[in-house]
């Protein structure tokens, strides 16, 4: 619950973890001290920047869906705390973007744009009892749907529901089958806003195959950049339910999930067609074959670009390699084997071979049974 | 625990289930005062051919690891709880792999070769603290694996424990890709005794695909059905330690699994550079497309051949006609998603796309540790 008082006993777990974790930052009796007289008086407690930093690290290490947990340490926490307006909040969400995508002008040298890096915003802390600004979307770049008349969808059916809520808002799309949706972002003093992204904030790359050259004349494309907006932070029992943070993609979230599920873009039976394959029976496998065609495409795709993006196999490995190095530290490593285990080829990658343990580790990522509604367009239910 | 006394509640659950399932065997509650007293006077009960058989299809029914359950009742159950001697035993194991293959002379008409019926053999049942026979093999058809000097393996790479086993016990394969172990027959009187299975008991499908006709020079093969040997039935409280069952393949089990796995025969990267892939990287996918490829084979070959088999898109249909059904009975369907997701395209098949129960029902089939054991080469262990 995002607007719950400060759990005491969850704030001293985690500055002990965090302050062991680090000895730089010196003994944690006194900040204990601090934090408990701050709670005691106000409800509540403020992380100074290194807390910060280091709770979102953690509860990256700790999102047992996450395959890409090797480089938890990197991630590049940015303190938005102070931000209030809409209009701030968005000139930060568009910072981010450019940041995590490279190109733009972040907090440090600008990178080679597609250089991805996984990056984190967080916003400020909700108060026990008070309304808080948060984003509708559920990732700050995905692409609308509209139902048509006939019954079909253009665009990501996914989004249909949050496409008619921004058209509700008086958003209005050009109707294709790549628009990139606005930004709904709510603040408590202004209600909802919406905002269209700057093109410098989204970077995307155009699909084609390294063998048929028909591919590149479906028109399909995808953005480089993963960045989940709607599932609220909670460290040390301080919740920040604005906190987007990215990655770089999988090849599999796109090819074989976003591109292929279908009641997504369902697009295995128009390359199957384009392939001339057999689809009269299943046992032809023209699903599996079309498959890894769109996969190799969407890989292929993103290099040529130069735009940072792992395939399944090389995730995989190094998420095997998360479990060693967090082995060796002593830590457990609570992973989902059904998330965890890519949606292609399942048994050709190292991580379906096991089990995992399954736990409830903070600080961690959540998401709110309000926070999925509003991204499916319902704004008053949950 | 196959040698414990028999619970007398799960004798009633088990009891008062298929009596109310099966109006036809009349009222239970005179048939719970005979069993009561049995176990009364004897520590155990014998089960009717009628129970025994409705309780092998809810073992079936309650296997929480099987995508096939859909046609639970159409299991054919042979009833061999007199068999005492391996010789005996060993018949009848004969009889089952030419029942349930077709072609052989079974306990009804021999229906076409390949045309493969679900069967179980249920043998005696364990006495409380008394030895049992029993079947060391974990599948009545398995491929002998030899490790070579080098260090690689010829043949099944998982059998190759058993194989040593058999060879320690005086069995001599060909030492070739494809040798059909010998069955390991253990009764109390006899100790065990192995036996080969003669050809008409082994059905084989050789393997070739439907475009590349270098795929039949690799000589590859494998064997129509799949019987598990070593798993414990247990209904109403009674242990049946040697009950070999069988369905058909489903293709991945052989494509994406046995032929596929690195610790299995391990044909990827031969598949691979046969079809010309670039393996320098992982993210040409060359070992998705070579697993597809391999796929297409096995279906391919065994269609040819008319051997029965599925793949996984049509038996994750079927399951989920199956909880459908289930539903409509007012059953729970407990499930392992980890095992009911096909080992390949998970996400294209109905069945990745929703969570289960996980329970344990009985009446059910477990492996016993010592059987795990005796399956690896290590008859003293567990
Ligand atoms: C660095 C590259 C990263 C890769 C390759 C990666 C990969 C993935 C994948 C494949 C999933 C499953 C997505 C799905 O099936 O919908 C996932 C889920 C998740 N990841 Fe990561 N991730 C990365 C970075 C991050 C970062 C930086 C964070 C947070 C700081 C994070 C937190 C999560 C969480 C919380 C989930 C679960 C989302 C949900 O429940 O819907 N990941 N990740
Ligand atoms: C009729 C066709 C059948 C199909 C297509 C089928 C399919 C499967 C598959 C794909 C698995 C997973 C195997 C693995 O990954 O190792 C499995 C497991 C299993 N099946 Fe079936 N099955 C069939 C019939 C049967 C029958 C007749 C029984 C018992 C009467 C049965 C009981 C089980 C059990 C107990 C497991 C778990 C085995 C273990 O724990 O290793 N299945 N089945």
């Amino acid at each position: 619950d995002p607007i719950a008082p400060v759990d005491p006993g969850e704030a001293e777990d985690f500055l002990r973890r965090c302050y062991t974790e680090n000895p730089r930052l010196g003994p944690v009796e006194p900040r204990l001290a601090v934090v408990r007289a701050q709670i005691a008086a106000t409800g509540g407690y403020v992380h100074t920047t290194d807390e910060l930093t280091y709770g979102a690290k953690m509860a990256w290490r700790n999102a047992s869906r996450c395959i890409g947990r090797l480089y938890w340490r990197s991630l590049v926490v940015l303190d938005r705390r102070r931000a209030r307006t809409a209009d701030e909040i968005f000139s930060l969400l568009v910072a981010h973007l450019q940041f995590a995508g490279g190109g733009g002008r972040g907090t440090e040298p600008p990178k080679a744009l597609g250089a991805i890096r996984p990056v984190i915003s967080v916003f400020a802390a909700a108060q026990p009892g008070q309304p808080y600004a948060r984003v509708w979307n559920e990732q700050l770049i995905r692409y609308a749907g509209y139902r048509q008349a006939g019954g079909g969808c253009v665009g990501d059916p996914r989004q249909v529901g949050f496409t008619a809520a921004m058209q509700g808002l008086g958003w209005r799309g050009k109707g294709e089958a790549f628009d990139v949706l606005p930004l709904a972002i709510e603040t408590p003093a202004e209600g909802v806003r919406l905002y269209e992204l700057p093109d410098r904030a989204v970077l995307e790359v155009p699909l084609s195959h390294p063998e048929y050259g028909w591919f590149a004349e479906l028109g399909l494309r995808w953005h480089a950049v993963p960045a989940i907006a709607n599932m609220r932070l909670t460290v040390g029992g301080v919740q920040y339910p604005l906190a987007p943070f990215n990655g770089w993609y999988m090849s599999t979230e796109v090819g074989a999930r976003n591109l292929a599920d279908a009641d997504r873009y369902d697009l295995l039976p128009v390359v199957a067609d384009r392939l001339g394959l057999d689809v009269s029976r299943e046992s032809t496998l023209w699903r599996d074959r079309a498959l890894v065609e769109l996969n190799r495409a969407v890989l292929f795709s993103f290099e040529r670009a130069g735009v940072k993006m792992s395939d399944h196999h090389t995730e995989s490995a190094r998420f095997v390699a998360h479990l060693r190095n967090e082995e060796k530290a002593g830590r457990p490593v609570p992973a989902d084997w059904t998330w965890i285990v890519p949606p292609m080829s399942g048994a050709l990658t190292p991580v379906f071979h096991r089990y995992y343990a399954e736990m409830d580790l903070r600080p961690a990522f959540y998401l709110d049974d309000d926070a999925a509604s509003l991204a499916r367009g319902c704004p008053h239910a949950g």
